[in-house]
Order: structure tokens, then C-alpha cells, then sequence
């Protein structure tokens, strides 16, 4: 498959942080960037229009919820998840490999595929590559995932096979492409095993695909052995593709990440936290529902210039809290996302200046986890 | 009490329909207007830059929830709702009035004042005329009611006993009055008794209130009933200050009012309704849930330039709805207060222009109740 739309191009590095640029059908994505996750065709809680002001440039879509919810034949039909949902910048779209195993409480994996109950009514359901593909060619994103077998971190003998498989099914992946607008990645897999990272690392980067991806990560394991992974894959991944780390995205995780030469993240935390009233800064988490915020006129952090901070107290948002009101879960989310969005800008320029260590260094020592 | 930053001039009257301007301490009104509902303050999913983008002129906050959360002394020491909302545009506050009566299942009231339970925790509160004032003042919107007794509508005894005692809580919140800066509004009540409802104008029109307000309609009677009574009441009030309809606000009683000479309205339907994923349309209401809408392509209404129908689709807010996303409420809110605002809109225009009874009886021909 020539995806002659896709081009990535290296615009500055410092030491293994890498700043660029991957040119897409609806959009350039500079990159280091951070993708807000819209599992259902929506960013919780915000609009297009928060997103465009927020200056998004990729999100995400999972393809496991959308297939049965509202279908991809649907999404399909209505123009494809771009004019479905509103968003005319890049998309990217996961195979559901991951929710299937995580959220399926029955499935049953064979060479072929995986069988597994819909969450919604416990329906019968059957994903494998090559439906994974077709499901992702109708909803039409910019750039789509193989599907991968998710293995427990832990379990030698279960990663091994499950990244062996996950081999043979990316060039599954490979051949049932049909669409040349958009872009299909291969996923590492490996557990926590170097043998095994770095033997998937080869495969996978011996695919050529358009970009690569590290699956299999922050899913239970310490922060030392997702860094170890990560240094050790990305020693094998070409340098000419985009690296993506799959479902990682704390503020540390970005730094860390981008410090060892990844270009895309994306993450639920920013929403799933605003949904419990917390809120992501540089300097660690607050939980907003706390009594002392009460009589707070200050923003969330006065040096954000996120729409909430230039505009609301944190005694505001606690009220809202309080209250139970929508208006909380909004707020919140801007203000996580801008977070996220804008430190990933940050280093990038960083990277670019010929600073990365000083900042990372610096974000670093001030963040409390 | 001088309210000199408060001037009602009128620019238009085509039959006892009127266009005019309010000048208040955070800006202009221009009536007929429609007034979104901020209960908690906030106006339920929008964020404040969601109602300038609509060109909300007026929002309306309710002095009982806010009494009781986050507080009216809270909200003043942040510097009074303008600044603890983040809403620079003019603000009306009820007196907390009928919500003592409509939300409190224990309350005792005498000449006083009223005793009720919290509906949050049980706790004991009181409010008299003079208390109201003070928390209205606390809370410091631009317009603030006078506190009055809401009786059952069809009860002659009790609604005469309430009216009375109403005329006599008006001269005390007069007198209670501290605030230049703020304009308090008389409200006629009387139920559906001719007789009443001509009295109580007659005296609210005689304490020379900056503006004036019919409460106690809507809320159990016919349609033909709360026309009877706003003719009759609207003839005995002054022509020269604004007349306010509380809590009504379907798009036939916006026009149906204003052929009657109210000028400002106010109701919390358009974010109820988009809670129970109906939208408010030019044509009738539409169930958006409705399988008809799966495949959907059009917006709600073809003809309307909210944000929400310029951007997407009824097969798209659908999924929303089916999904139980939150931006579903968010579309639909945004749509349903543009429908009444943008009505407003026209019909003014339709005074100014001389063609309100065309406008208003080809808008009622068209519209499915």
C-alpha cells in the first residue's frame, strides 16, 4: 500500500527527543503531540469547537465501542467519523484489540481471531484482522492500528505467544488494506521481556509500515520497566517513523516518553480525571472538590492560559462540583487537555532550541506525583 | 430608591407588542428578550462563552439554591455573581420566593416571613422580605424581584390572603432596599381571578417599581386563562417600564406574550428539554432519541444557524444520546436556547418593521404543539 499522503519528516532532535512533523489527509501533526481520546466519537464533555480552540491537532477513536455503537456501517454510511462527528483534523482510530481483551469479560482467542460479548447487551461478537481493518476503513480515520492480542505484562509464556501472534496478524493487517488515504501502524508487543521487546520491535519494524506503535504499556508494570521498554524499542524502530505510545499520558509519561524518542501519546486520563474532579497541572494533581477551595479566587494555575483559568476560581469549579453540575466536567477537561496539549508544545519547542534537558529536568524536579 | 444606571426607553409598539431597550449596569437589554436559566449559576452544560456566542443578553440565577450553595455571603466575598460566574453581561435573580413554595415540602408561613427545610439537608431556614433583599444584594445581579407568596392557582381565598400579603412584602423589600446599583421589580400575583390580578396591578403599579412582573402563571392553567390574565394586568401596568413574564417560555407563549406587552421572559424548558434530549424547533418539538434519526443527515432544523445545527447532524446527536455522552445535552442546549433567543430576535425586528401580527400568525400556523 503507497501512502503517498503520509510523510513524516524530522525537523530537530536532542539527544533521543525527536521534534517533526507527520503530514496527514486532514492535517499536519507536529509532533511531540498529545491525542485527547473521543472513545465514542466525543471528547467527553467538549465540542468540536473546544477542541479546535484547544488547538488539538490528532485525537483518537475506539474502534471496539463505535463498531457496536452506533456501528461502522453507520459511521460509514453518514461520510466516515470525520463528517460523522464534526472533526475535519487528523483522527486515529485503535484496531479494538485492546477492548476486547480488557473489556470482554468472555472472549476466546484462536489463530483466527477473537470471539467476545458486546459489553452493552452481551451479544455475541467476532473481531479478527482482516474485520478489524474493514471496521476501521469504514470509519475512516487518518491512521489505524493493526490488530494486536494483549497479553497480562507478567506472563512470559502468554507474551511470547500473544506477541508472536500479534506478528502473524500484522501482516494480516498488511494485506487486507484497501485504502491508501489512510495510514496503518504495527503495534510492539512483548510484555516486560527485553528478549521479547526486541525481537518484536524487528518484526515489526521489518513490516515497513507508514508508523509504529508501543502497545502493552503502563497496564501494571513500574515506571522503571515501561522506560527500559520503551529505550530499548525505539533503539530498534526506524528513525523515519513516527513512534506512538499507546494509552500513556501523565504529565511525567509525557517527558519520560518523549526524553527516549516518542512522537504521539494518547491517554483518557485527562477527562476520566476531570469526571472525578481532579485536575492535571504542571505541578501535580488537585483535587478540586477539596474544602480549602472553597473561597479560592484563584485559577486552577495562574500561570495556565487555558479558557477555565483565564476565566474561572477554583472556588467556581468547587461550586459547580458541589452542585453536581455539567458545567465541573467541562471546565475540568479544558483545562487537563490544554495541559497535556500544551507541555507536549513546550518540549517541542525544547527540542527544538536545543533544551530538552533542561526543561524536562526542570518539569520534572517541580511535579509532584 | 434612585436607580439611575437603569432607563427603559421604547423604540417601537406595533399593537400592544413593544421593542425597547433596558440599560442596566452590565449592559443593554434589548426586549422582547428571553432569558436562559442559571439555577446554580450556571446555565446547565454551556459554558459562559457558549451564551455570548448565542447573544445571550439576560440570564436569570435563582436565589433559594444559591442561598443555600454555595451561599449568598460565599458569593459576595468572591465579588457577587458577575465576578464569581464569570458572566460580564446583566443578570436577574428571582427572590427565592417560589422556590420556598414549590420546592419545600415543610414550610410554615406567617406575615413575617417563611420557615422551610433545605431541600439538600433538612435544615432549618428563614426568609422574609427584608432577608431576601439582603441575599439578593449579596449575590448582586442587576435585577432583583421583590419577595412574594405563590398560592395555588385555582384557590380564590388563598390566592386573594397571598396577593395581599404580597403588596404588603413589596413595600418592605422596597424599604429593605440598600443598593443603587441594582433594580428591583414588583411582581402582580392573583391567580386566574380577573378581580385579583387587576387589584394586585394596580398597586404594584402604584409603588413605582423600576419594572414590573406578572409571577404565578404557567403553572397549572389554560393557555386561554394566562392570556386573560396578561391582558388584563399588562393594561393597568405602566407603559414606560419593562414588563417580565416569570418562568414562561415555550416559543407560542413567547409570541403570545409579546403580542400581549411583556417584554422579558424566562424559563428553564430549553435546558430541561435538552436533558430529555428534545429539541425545541420553529415547527414543534423533536425527540431526537427517535430511531428515525439514526441515519439522519440533516441538522435539527434546517433553517437554523446555531452552532450546533451548522455543525452537526440529528444522526450524529443521536448516537450521542444513545451513547449517554455528555455533549448530547451540550448540542442540544445550544440549540434549544438559540431557537427561543433567535425568536425574540425576530420578533422584535417584526415590531420595529410594523409586521408583528404577520410574523407572529404565520409563526403559530407553523407550529405543532
Amino acid at each position: 500500500m503507497a501512502n503517498s499522503q503520509f510523510k513524516f519528516e524530522l525537523i530537530a532532535q536532542d539527544g533521543n527527543a525527536r521534534a517533526g512533523v507527520f503530514q496527514t489527509p486532514h492535517g499536519d501533526i507536529p509532533t511531540p503531540i498529545f491525542a485527547p481520546v473521543g472513545t465514542q466519537a466525543t471528547v467527553k464533555s467538549l465540542t468540536q469547537k473546544h477542541l479546535h480552540e484547544l488547538d488539538a491537532k490528532l485525537i483518537l477513536a475506539n474502534t471496539y465501542h463505535l463498531y457496536l455503537r452506533p456501528g461502522d456501517d453507520l459511521v460509514g454510511e453518514m461520510g466516515g467519523l470525520h463528517t460523522f462527528m464534526g472533526w475535519d483534523g487528523p483522527i486515529l482510530t485503535d484496531s479494538g484489540g485492546f477492548q476486547v481483551f480488557s473489556l470482554s469479560d468472555m472472549r476466546d482467542v484462536d489463530e483466527e481471531g477473537v470471539t467476545f460479548k458486546s459489553y452493552i447487551d452481551g451479544s455475541t461478537h467476532r473481531f479478527t484482522p482482516e474485520r478489524s481493518i474493514e471496521i476501521q476503513e469504514n470509519l475512516g480515520a487518518d491512521i489505524m492500528m493493526a490488530f494486536d492480542e494483549c497479553a497480562e505484562p507478567y506472563d512470559r509464556d502468554y507474551s511470547e505467544s500473544a506477541m508472536h501472534r500479534t506478528h502473524r496478524w500484522a501482516e494480516r493487517c498488511k494485506g487486507a488494506q484497501t485504502r491508501e488515504d489512510m495510514a496503518l501502524f504495527g503495534i510492539v508487543q512483548g510484555g516486560v521481556f527485553p528478549e521479547l521487546r526486541k525481537m518484536s520491535a524487528e518484526k515489526i519494524a521489518s513490516l515497513n509500515f507508514p508508523g509504529n506503535a508501543i502497545g502493552g504499556l503502563s497496564v501494571g508494570e513500574t515506571k522503571e520497566e515501561m522506560h527500559a521498554m520503551i529505550e530499548l524499542v525505539n533503539a530498534i524502530l526506524p528513525e523515519d517513523k513516527p513512534r506512538y505510545l499507546m494509552g500513556v499520558g501523565t504529565p511525567p509519561d509525557l517527558v519520560e516518553g518523549i526524553k527516549r524518542g516518542i512522537d504521539i501519546f494518547d491517554c483518557v486520563l485527562p477527562t476520566r480525571l476531570a469526571r472525578h474532579k481532579a485536575a492535571m497541572t504542571d505541578m501535580g494533581r488537585m483535587n478540586l472538590v477539596n474544602a480549602q477551595y472553597a473561597r479560592d479566587e484563584r485559577p486552577i494555575s495562574e500561570t495556565c492560559s487555558c479558557y477555565t483559568c483565564q476565566n474561572h476560581s477554583r472556588a467556581y469549579i468547587r461550586h459547580l462540583i458541589q452542585a453536581k453540575e455539567m458545567l465541573a466536567g467541562t471546565l475540568i477537561s479544558i483545562h487537563n487537555i490544554h495541559t497535556l496539549l500544551s507541555l507536549a508544545r513546550q518540549l517541542r519547542e525544547a527540542i527544538i532550541n536545543g533544551k530538552f534537558d533542561d526543561f524536562a529536568y526542570n518539569y520534572l524536579v517541580n511535579y509532584n506525583e
